[in-house]
């Protein structure tokens, strides 16, 4: 606890609404961060951004629009990355290079070569690398965790998950808000953004910590959802009225580990529908099932629910969130808790841990590269017909050894054990 | 309606479980029927079957272990085939080729080919035959058909359905009730009960009336559900506690059609869980999901629940249940109750009315080949390494021009447009 007085230092690299959501929400109002350091490839985003600061912090940041000045900068420790996907692998690897600590949001990869990129840059640089995965923190993902972990589940079978999220809007107007997504909707068909639902059910998985995913194929339907919203709510946008998206509205991409288990995850964000992460952990003893929040522990509700028709006892995860509650999640009153419930704060929280207390960070390279490569396989993979495609093992064999080593206050896998 | 007066005669092949229930709860009790002929390969079956038709219609069915006896029986009129899945499409066969209304019990099929002799020989024979596929006549799966025909969901783009149903304790204690489902978990491994989900959706996206089924890819999880049941409940079954099952836990398959839509089934039957056949149906300007029974219409709830983190509105599909209520569920109140919320008597009446009114049966011979295929489709595609197997089309072309000709008062695909 030597550095607990001291301040982590962070440059920002990209404050469009994500970037900007998390200055001004969280980080202006953590005790021992400081950020000294602003970029973007908009002025004007600079500009808001330093204002916060010198407003909430009373500092005031460098702002630059080249994230370079940033990596010699002696005054900067962290190099956190919001800004759009394509940029993130490239200035993660430069940090790590500069030897800055690398705080990385979630996003997918483009190619695998990339990842591979990304792996190999910290094996020779060895600077510390922690992809941002919020969803990791969330209430419920942090409550299976614990429960997986104390074997409530028995054997895990089966896990499902998805990013369900009606971003119709947003993608539409992306133009007007300099958004990155819509570029990515007009070119790509894939598993766009798998990290929400992978990273929670690859902890609760020990993927790379001797399991590991094998193999994915990924289906992709039509793609209507977005360009009928866009007829009907930006009918002046010929462009986009006259534009083919390659994006299919559901694609559905089916994983398995090398222990024969199997995860299904979604892509659905364009079509109307309420938020979900579809989270849903199948084990030998036990269910849970975010979308009635259901928690099924075998014998506890068998009589009742056994029967046909019956309808299962809704949220009563709640009861079990209270139960079960991680050792993370308890302890949240102690840092902010602006931000998607919650979780931003702790995850915000543990990457400061992980970088003033020396700790190994708790999504380290292997899981971001692991995750990311998702999105890039499974663009293979519906290219080509939905082909199976493999996964690399980015620890090169070493999954099969590899320990939670992470044994900080906030870190995920040594909160439990 | 010059046959109102008249009853169906039906000669019930298989009086297990499925069939005695249905003898029991719905066919002794309807005014249209008369059961003259009772056929199982056990003699005590047979016995109690007549028992309880003697004690409730007053007449004494025929009882034979043999159920060619029947096919040439003038009085009978309707071969109703409730025996274990491995007798269903030889008898089937059988009765076609003898003139005799056939009516079979749900399951999947042994092969692709046993399929085509299925279709070959209606074609030869023009002899109905109806899948007595109850769920497609379940009153939220009823509401979605309503609500599909008249374009509430707009394009649908994809659809989920599931046998979520946990049969550990029938199957491990399978030998002592003599049911045939221990055998198929220990023997093979694939989609071995789609219909009660397809079904539905299949009449929902009009599946060999204009659009088609063309191939699916299975994935299977482990197996360890049933093996740790059984190793708990049952540990003095040594055959049982060393066997090794092939069924896996969770059976994932993705189905696509030549419109480009997607379908995930998933096949769930030995994991501790409530009942749910996952129904889900999304299109591009609404859903319906069974688990929380949520009907989300764009625009409708929009506001609210676009919230990240906001929790959907559970049970509104009650109400929706109202305003869409199909006219077969309307006019359910005239039929028999028992059984399954409804939808036994239901698809039962249909069947009969079918025979008694000449109508096309509105469940078909293709209809029953296309959903049946699944099984023996999913068992090529697990033991190929999860290879994509094209459906056949057993219409062979005709699903181009093929209309909804069931105008039946009961029969699904009329009674909306």
């Amino acid at each position: 606890m030597s550095n607990i007085q001291k301040k982590a230092r962070i440059a920002m690299i990209g404050l469009g609404g994500r970037g900007f959501g998390l200055l001004r929400l969280n980080l202006v109002h953590m005790k021992n961060v400081e950020i000294v350091g602003i970029c973007d490839t908009y002025q004007d985003r600079i500009d808001q951004a330093i204002k916060k600061v010198e407003k909430i912090c009373g500092n005031t940041p460098k702002g630059s629009t080249n994230y370079k000045e940033f990596l010699t900068d002696e005054n900067v420790d962290i190099i956190m990355i919001t800004c759009a996907w394509e940029g993130h692998i490239d200035i993660a690897i430069d940090a790590m290079k500069a030897g800055k600590f690398v705080a990385m949001e979630v996003g997918g990869a483009y190619s695998v070569e990339d990842c591979w990129r990304l792996v190999d840059t910290y094996e020779q640089t060895k600077t510390p690398l922690m992809m941002l995965e919020n969803c990791c923190y969330g209430e419920y993902e942090l409550m299976t965790l614990r429960m997986a972990r104390e074997g409530i589940f028995g054997d895990i079978v089966h896990c499902e998950g998805g990013y369900h999220h009606d971003l119709r809007k947003e993608i539409a107007f992306g133009k007007e808000n300099r958004h990155y997504r819509l570029k990515n909707y007009l070119e790509r068909n894939c598993e766009n953004y798998p990290t929400h639902e992978i990273g929670p059910i690859a902890k609760v998985l020990e993927i790379n910590r001797g399991n590991l995913f094998t193999n994915l194929t990924s289906f992709s339907s039509f793609a209507k959802g977005l360009h009928e919203y866009i007829v009907k709510n930006k009918a002046d946008d010929k462009d986009l009225v006259n534009a083919e998206f390659k994006q299919g509205d559901m694609v559905t991409t089916v994983i398995e580990t090398i222990k024969g288990q199997t995860v299904v995850i979604q892509l659905d964000t364009t079509l109307p529908r309420s938020y979900s992460r579809g989270y849903t952990i199948r084990g030998t003893k036990a269910m849970y099932q975010e979308d009635n929040n259901l928690v099924f522990e075998d014998n506890s509700l068998h009589g009742k629910l056994y029967e046909f028709n019956s309808r299962p006892i809704w949220n009563n995860g709640k009861k079990y969130a209270k139960k079960y509650a991680h050792r993370i999640w308890k302890n949240k009153g102690t840092v902010v808790k602006a931000g998607h419930g919650g979780m931003d704060s702790l995850v915000l929280n543990a990457m400061v841990e992980a970088y003033l207390e020396g700790y190994y960070p708790p999504i380290d390279v292997y899981d971001t590269a692991t995750w990311m490569v998702i999105t890039a396989l499974s663009d293979i993979s519906i290219k080509n017909n939905n082909q199976k495609v493999e996964f690399p093992d980015f620890t090169r064999g070493k999954w099969q050894n590899r320990q939670d080593v992470c044994l900080g206050h906030y870190s995920l896998e040594g909160a439990v054990k």
